[in-house]
């Protein structure tokens, strides 16, 4: 067996209580105005709809305050969300918490946990798998791979051609002051104190907001899907324009979103397995 | 004792049973954002700030279900509102309304109500008066005025000068969309199909929502105030810009509230009291 920090094998040790998290239909259009869905959508702003739903990513939500203890404290660096059934548009789920796995990158830890989101008869609805980044904790001589669901490999490079679809929206000035009453209320985006100590000019936008556009993005573009992964490159600050460029490869759309005004490259994402 | 409408005579046997309102931090920031409130108003939009409070207007919120069923179904005139005690920022509130008065306009009637909203330990915090206008009810011989509070009578005509304050601000065009998330679900305010049938080219903004736009402007110019009227004159798009003519009158603030794109005024607003 490859060896572990010693500050992981502590972690571990940690029982994480299953954590409940209930909603009505008011929360899923919170969120879904979060992510930029507007009142021409009626599909995912008003309640009575034939069409209603939350939008993909909102499966982030329920497990947030399961996995985002970690992400408040350190470098949030990907996200994997897979959609197991349909998404409720209210009621109760539970979400349970575990360690996956370390990696040693050499100069930073790797750290992925798993939350399993059930309804109250146990169906499994969402799976997170959520990594954040410990710099100055690698070189414990652990593993340097481990199950990855591929973002960042070879397999999942852009493509070399012109994009298939391309999305661009611009986010609102308070994007992240609305964003954060689906549950994320670290003061990192909203307060200007808290962002300067971040070593950043203002409140940025969270990265799980920016995952939320993208994926909206694909969404209106390609339709429905299981599995979303997206890499944190950059940050976003509430006000920019998200600049969503889509390749479809096979079963596979490969994309990348970009702030317009710094042309920066902020998440790396990967959709898989069309719902 | 005048005469009055076998209507209301009817209405007036009907029991109001007392009406809940239960509420976090959360549902006041999503009640300020409602109202433009921003990022950069961290007393408005963030829990941890140490002035964090409601917006004044945030007094019609809790009342609401008890005065809105009449104004979802017919025209909203008037709303005024008292705020008699420091808004709490979450808590119980109970809320019980009454009929005050049915005058006669002639054409229409005039149903005004009173709701009175109270916290756990009886202490008054809002008392709100709302009056709606029922076309081809009047004529039945009743009063023609009554304890009125002021909006359109000489004594608050606008006066001749330029006003002493004048703010202007944007709605968003998903205004409406998320100021229903505070209570007010009348698909008036986001269903094409239902504007159609009102009349209107597309959803209008809330009546209320409007008034908690100009009501904030006064709030930003004259700080807190304890007494707020407003009379309904035209409708908002959401999206249209909001333009504020305030005028000190003594220790009153006459108001009212235009549409930039229309020059339309929508709404004549009187303060008085200051807090």
């Amino acid at each position: 067996m490859a060896p572990e920090s010693p500050l992981v094998t502590e972690a571990k040790k940690i029982p994480i209580e299953p954590l409940k998290y209930t909603y009505t239909e008011r929360d899923v259009i919170l969120y879904n105005l979060g992510i930029g869905a507007t009142e021409k959508e009626l599909q995912w702003t008003y309640e009575g709809d034939d069409e209603f739903s939350a939008l993909p990513t909102f499966g982030v939500i329920p497990q947030f305050p399961a996995s985002g203890l970690l992400q408040a404290k350190l470098l949030h660096g990907e996200q994997f969300l897979s959609i197991k059934a349909p998404i409720p548009t209210s009621g109760e789920l539970v979400s349970q918490a575990r360690l996956l796995e370390v990696l040693d990158k050499g100069k930073a830890a790797a750290v992925t946990s798993v939350v399993e989101t059930r309804d109250k008869s146990g169906t499994l609805i969402f799976e997170n798998h959520s990594t954040v980044f410990i710099r100055g904790s690698g070189g414990f001589g652990g593993q340097r791979s481990g199950s990855d669901r591929g973002a960042a490999t070879a397999e999942n490079a852009v493509p070399k051609r012109s994009p298939d679809a391309v999305v661009e929206e611009k986010t609102s000035p308070t994007q992240a002051a609305l964003y954060r009453l689906s549950g994320d209320e670290n003061p990192l985006h909203i307060l200007p104190e808290f962002a300067a100590i971040g070593g950043f000019n203002k409140p940025i936008l969270h990265g799980l907001c920016s995952m939320g556009f993208s994926g909206k993005h694909v969404f209106q573009k390609f339709g429905a899907y299981k599995d979303i992964k997206v890499r944190f490159a950059g940050v976003v600050y509430p006000g920019e324009t998200l600049v969503t460029e889509m390749w479809k490869e096979g079963q596979k759309v490969i994309f990348t979103t970009k702030v317009k005004e710094r042309d920066a490259i902020v998440l790396y994402f990967r959709r898989r397995n069309p719902g």
